[in-house]
């Protein structure tokens, strides 16, 4: 284990959490509000730990192999998500330090899941920390800084493995580095075009900065304690529109930039999104659209809340938690969906699906015919047979991890539903659930230790399981 | 696909049937019942188009491959099914066709999931009907036709592997046939055992054979309202013993036949198994202990209720939809795990698990050490890659038929948790769930498109999915 290249990096994280807390600290000066003390102090730490260690401690040997790899995003989020907990903490926004963690893991994870009941007494520049730290996520921060350090480039592939959303990696171009700085561009390319269509809208631009944030991380958090219902039909529309865009992998938008329109059109999982999506809308509608006053007002807010869901962003402007039944159970399907591997949305993902579907009816097949034997295909590649095992694989430690959760949470003795949807919203980085986490809810009634074990499903969910477990292997720390 | 043998078999399972059907007859004749025409009406309709066509339709060839195994074991099932619900249907005792099919399924899959609210005012005939399909479908029935049938051998697998709970099957000797009439004198002995038992502690005559009946099967169906509630202490220990005997693979009885005892110490999946009950009763006694008059009243009753549900049966002697929401949970997840492969016990069962464990450490051993190849054991036993296989693929198909069952019965408008355990309870052949479908509840309620997809899970559950998915999949069909 090259445990000097771990921590060498781990410097860098706090460097560039440093870097991260300017933008808060700025906004503080801005709006003139006593907490840019401590920003300053967090900002203070951060450097002191990151600048001794990359200073002192540079490695010999920087060869980062897959266990390296699992063990440096691991500990990097959970590092990240400490010290980006101490500007909570320290200006006594949030006075509990697990708290404080609790809601800066659900921001970094782009969960959205939040402990606190009154969001707009908060100041500005907190506020403004909250939604950052969901665009510093949803891209994943390793990936940014492939961006901009100079690490040689092959080992880097099993940072970004452990990084990426989704079953397998593809890079855009040979260069990780190169990947990682266009996945950057068009990251900050749409957030800039939705802000400036909110901006064009009328929204204010603080609302206008917080709320791209939050739609580009696929994170949710808001800074009103309605959400997104506040607002116009113009802010929820174009919002809505982006919370399915940023659900979209990303390696769509590269075609689009390489004009390789037909590989789109073709895109097996870009159309099972879609269809998912169109078809939740279609049931929810028949369900329940004669309670709004006109069908186009149920299409937009029925249409904001599956978007809303099935990306894991996690806005809402109505209360899905009082449907009926049968529109509760889709949205605790679509929780579980997730949105398209390689975007910055979380949840199971549509790719894994189509693996499982694919290999389930091929499995199906072998039955009958045992001599049959095909290569699984999606859009034409074929799928590795370490592929399949691995998703199957995933779902097995997901099952496990989801069960254990539930499981803890109970001694709690809240209700079944609370607990199964909390567990499921925050593994899969939604952050709604029903019940008493339902939308107007929040999740700051729980036990500590509860909150730890959804911490652990926020961060789990977020690096696909495999880091965080890793992280707890004894198989990972011998020689 | 051989449809000639395939045809010929069912029409021996309606000889079988009649044949079947005798003893209830008899019953209806002891008490003076008027019960006795249905069911003389039922056997001479399973005669008529039984005997008409094993006579007439004798196969040319009688190969059966791995297709029409699925494909019998699964149209078996549902031809005993149909004709066994005539009597319930034809008495005039359960007035609706598909609540009588609802009965008969949950009997046979030895579910227990029963659609009356009163058991009691039933002729006993009909309560010995209830309970002697418990009985059948807790070994198999072809397992049993195969034990009497002069069928060749080697192609019988095919039969019993589409039959036999778990996922591997093993012969107890090198004939299918000896192997068959083997399991079945095991079964028949217990059940006489746990029948005299019953009779010494003072138990009539007909309760103790319903209740070994219903033991034996791990089936749940009760004589009584309060299910087991109102017996004695001896009776409700006597079951709770023999209730966790029937959720023990059977290849360990032929172990003790063979003396092999060195072999049962080191069983894993029984070693699991007991482990698991004596959790679980651990942590449900800490939990509620103290509301019970005394600690053994306490130990009792949580092990009764344990047993009972782990082993599927759903006999209960206490509401446990009242305990807090820790027991609760437990209970949800003891009705997933079930009983050991090769008991008459259902669930996803213990050795699965095991499999899955094992095979999720062993991938993460290989995320960290890629050239790191072992081959799984159990036992000493080699796993063979295509047993981990099917594994990964009976969870994805059961995953996959749970959402979409929970999904379709959400359009009754019931509550989550009532949707979630009776699937649950019906894909795992337990019999009762939580709240709407509790164990003083039952499943009336439901619309018929609901009960038809419960019917649907508890055989899928019962014949461990793939032969009854099989029947829907254009494959199976094709030349």
């Amino acid at each position: 284990m090259n445990f000097s290249m771990i921590i060498y990096l781990l410097g860098w994280i706090l460097n560039f959490e440093a870097l991260f807390l300017i933008i808060p600290t700025i906004t503080a000066i801005i709006y003139s509000e006593s907490e840019v003390i401590p920003f300053l102090i967090t900002i203070g730490i951060c450097l002191l730990f990151g600048l001794l260690i990359t200073f002192l401690k540079k490695p010999r040997k920087k060869t980062i192999y897959a266990r390296e790899g699992f063990v440096i995003v691991a500990l990097s989020w959970i590092v990240l998500s400490i010290f980006g907990a101490l500007p909570f903490f320290f200006s006594g926004c949030i006075p509990s330090f697990i708290d404080a963690v609790f809601e800066t893991v659900s921001g970094f994870t782009t969960t959205g899941a939040t402990i606190l009941s009154d969001v707009e007494s908060l100041p500005k520049s907190i506020l403004l920390w909250r939604s950052f730290t969901h665009w510093i996520g949803g891209m994943g921060v390793l990936v940014f800084i492939m961006a901009f350090l100079p690490l040689s480039g092959a080992q880097n592939m099993n940072l970004m493995k452990a990084e990426s959303p989704g079953p397998s990696v593809s890079k855009l171009v040979p260069r990780v580095k190169t990947t990682a700085l266009l996945l950057y561009a068009m990251y900050f390319g749409l957030t800039v075009l939705q802000f400036l269509l909110l901006i064009f809208g009328g929204t204010p631009v603080f609302d206008s900065i917080n709320i791209a944030f939050a739609t580009a991380g696929t994170g949710g958090f808001g800074i009103k304690n309605d959400s997104i219902a506040g607002y116009s039909d113009y802010v929820q529309i174009v919002t809505t529109v982006f919370m399915i865009l940023f659900g979209i992998n990303f390696n769509i938008y590269f075609l689009i930039i390489m004009r390789k329109f037909r590989d789109i059109f073709r895109n097996t999982e870009l159309k099972a999104y879609l269809t998912v999506i169109a078809v939740a809308v279609l049931i929810i509608t028949l369900n329940i659209g004669a309670s709004f006053p006109s069908l186009g007002e149920a299409l937009k807010h029925i249409t904001f809340t599956i978007a809303s869901i099935i990306t894991t962003t996690g806005f809402m402007t109505v209360d899905f938690d009082l449907w009926p039944e049968l529109s509760r159970t889709i949205i605790v399907l679509l929780i579980f969906i997730g949105a398209c591997a390689g975007s910055t949305g979380g949840g199971i993902k549509i790719s894994r699906f189509i693996i499982l579907f694919k290999s389930m009816a091929k499995e199906i097949r072998l039955l009958i015919h045992p001599n049959h034997i095909r290569k699984l295909e999606i859009d034409g590649h074929k799928i590795e047979h370490n592929v399949i095992r691995s998703t199957n694989v995933y779902m097995v430690c997901y099952l496990m991890i989801f069960v254990i959760s539930v499981l803890i949470i109970s001694f709690d003795n809240h209700n079944l539903v609370t607990n199964f949807t909390a567990v499921a919203t925050t593994i899969n980085n939604v952050g709604p659930g029903l019940d008493l986490v339902g939308p107007t809810q929040n999740f700051g009634f729980f036990s500590d230790t509860s909150k730890l074990v959804l911490i652990f499903n926020m961060l789990a969910g977020r690096l696909e399981l495999f880091p965080v477990l890793l992280l707890f292997s004894p198989v990972t720390w011998k020689k």
